[in-house]
């Protein structure tokens, strides 16, 4: 198989695709979302029949039992699509909006029209419940997508392909508004992310190594997050029923999760009050704590904390303390060690918490409040393609709005320049 | 000279001051930029025997006198950047803007906080005014920046850096808020690009060659600007006299300009009506008309147009015709052909306004009003850094808005997940 050339037939398609869906009605797509729904309803046994062959393949090739999980398709995990799509189809549809639309001095009106990117590839890994998370936020912004799914699901992504290629073709939308890659050669991904003329943008979603990869040898934009080294700074002013609260939910509540805490931060005049309690906490949680020097001082027996430990994302029950000397020592720790994902300060003090919401370069800031909030479903946005670390077009939790941009409208009546 | 590891430093430099900036006040930020202006005005001989070097050097390095022209530092020039300056400090500063706070379900409050970019890379060409206009945005937007200007432009750029410097100082900012690349080292410029630890965004302004090859090479962020192959589609329902005004005005109004119409697309219905008398007025001012092959039945003796016209940016005293069908194969023309700038359509009819307004695939598109009016200035962003036909981030015009992202802020009183 010539895979240059498959690619650039998959990109044409697409792009054709997309200026169609530019501006179809939010009716079209609702309907094709909804008939996605009922397309997997009527094909739960080939979708799971498919999903065996990824599973029996998977096990030949000796995959951990953790991915042979992700990778499982039930008749639960079908209806949680269906709740996904349900809900997408209830967002507003945020394609057309015009804002801003203001008179300037020449005569002319100039705002900014909500429009879809345009073709949004899509790279990520074993979960096939991610194809139709993806396909249904793509649709709904009105964007072609082109989906490159882990060649581990490539049977149950194709299956669900076929229930989002019915949907489609029953709202009259163009079949190839969301293509699944057939082929699990590598080499697709290389020239997906080397197309700027056929793909607009790239959203990978999976392991630290995969998105790496593809941020260093791709030609096209992409929306991506790396890591998620989140801190939870307690300020000497802070509440302490608080700082206990945020300071254990934002490590315990889960462990394997991006906006969990890596590290905690206290002030050097609440440490004494507060570390030894919640060292305890997290002794019944089975969370094992590494000190700074003067950590080791207060919470005696403890591991001690090396310099690697101040940037590494655990995603176990590990957290490093370190103990700062005031509010401006711990922000400076957090915008050098953190990756500018999710950090939050606990305080009463009403300056300080400005200051920190300024001054603290991440995507998102909190007071008082759990780093694990960091969410497109906590946040509103009803349903989220990633998390971007970025700095340009989206920071955070991307939702469909991310999945947008907008361009200038002028309304003249035949104003001309002079 | 080491230029990698000069690079770095600058870099690293640039991190630190960016830190700094991004909660300056206003009030200082404005007054770096007004003591700017008394800097320049205190130092316009200085400015002006540093620019002659250049322009000696310009001489005997056999520069054209377009560009000798476009590098010459006179004292209206340097009135023009002041100028300039006092329009930025008057800019509203977008930065710590909170938009959209929201309670959520969970009781936490969520918005948007609007944040600089941090620190953004310039690259240009020959004109030093460039310097003073990129580098007043960044500050004013809170940002660091690196300007790379043209070796030929060193001297008038180091003095004019120099000015830059005694405002920041003057208003208590970090000097290195903004650095001038003091190397006519190329590496320098290959450095720059590729190191994203140090850099956020990198703006090229300059000719086609000079962005393709950034675009090629970075493995940074550009907000970039291509071609603008720009269109008036004259409809069949178009009031005849704005046809005429909107489509001379678009093409004649400058010609060298990224936002001047390149092709003008005809609906067949009124060509025969338009056409004649559009071609009279354009021979008065001496545009080419170049048509297709139905233009060449209705302007006897012109030039035909072929394939590659229609991707062509003239930039200069030439025209293509196109007639068509209609408004879709028009649509269809500036989708293929044109380059997502800026195009107009010239109707009465209001179904096909909002039709061509919604399906038109550019950073601009217009209603009856030339695209010469795609501009910050005319948009009301009050000064532009550029203007990107990319599609992530920003679209058409760059004003400070453009300089600047959104992150998250939460709000809570000790709230946790559960």
């Amino acid at each position: 198989m010539d895979v240059k050339a498959y690619m650039i037939e998959v990109g044409i398609a697409a792009r054709q695709a997309a200026s169609v869906m530019t501006s179809v009605s939010t009716e079209q797509k609702n309907k094709a979302l909804l008939a996605t729904i009922d397309a997997l309803n009527s094909q739960r046994d080939i979708l799971i029949s498919e999903n065996r062959k990824d599973l029996e393949q998977g096990r030949l090739n000796g995959l951990e039992p953790a991915m042979l999980d992700r990778l499982e398709l039930t008749s639960a995990r079908i209806d949680g699509m269906i709740e996904g799509l349900q809900q997408v189809a209830g967002l507003d549809d945020p394609i057309g909006i015009i804002n801003d639309l203001k008179y300037m001095p020449s005569g002319i009106q100039v705002g900014k029209m909500r429009v879809p990117l345009g073709v949004i590839g899509i790279i990520y890994e074993s979960r096939p419940n991610v194809t139709v998370e993806a396909a249904s936020l793509c649709i709904k912004s009105g964007n072609a997508t082109i989906l490159r799914g882990g060649s581990e699901a490539i049977h149950s992504n194709k299956a669900i392909a076929a229930c989002i290629s019915l949907g489609l073709l029953a709202a009259g939308l163009p079949e190839n508004a969301v293509q699944v890659i057939s082929t699990t050669d590598r080499a697709a991904v290389g020239e997906m992310i080397t197309m700027p003329e056929y793909v607009d943008v790239i959203v990978p979603r999976g392991g630290k190594g995969l998105i790496e990869r593809i941020s260093r040898d791709a030609k096209v934009a992409v929306i991506k997050h790396l890591d998620g080294i989140c801190h939870v700074y307690i300020d000497k002013d802070a509440d302490s029923q608080k700082a206990l609260d945020v300071s254990i939910n934002s490590k315990t509540q889960r462990y394997g999760t991006c906006n969990t805490m890596e590290t905690l931060l206290v002030d050097e005049n609440i440490a004494e009050s507060v570390l030894p309690q919640l060292a305890g906490l997290y002794a019944d949680k089975g969370v094992e704590l590494r000190g700074c020097e003067k950590t080791l001082g207060i919470l005696v027996g403890i591991k001690e904390a090396v310099e690697e430990d101040w940037s590494t994302e655990y995603l176990a029950p590990i957290l490093s303390i370190k103990i700062v000397e005031g509010m401006n020592q711990a922000i400076a720790h957090i915008n050098q060690y953190g990756s500018h994902h999710t950090d939050t300060i606990v305080t009463e003090n009403y300056t300080k918490g400005r200051q920190f919401l300024s001054q603290v370069d991440s995507s998102s800031v909190m007071i008082n409040a759990s780093t694990r909030f960091a969410d497109g479903f906590e946040y509103g946005l009803g349903a989220e393609i990633g998390i971007s670390t970025d700095k340009i077009h989206a920071r955070g939790p991307v939702g469909l709005h991310g999945l947008t941009s907008e361009k200038f409208v002028v309304l003249g009546d035949g104003h001309i320049r002079s």
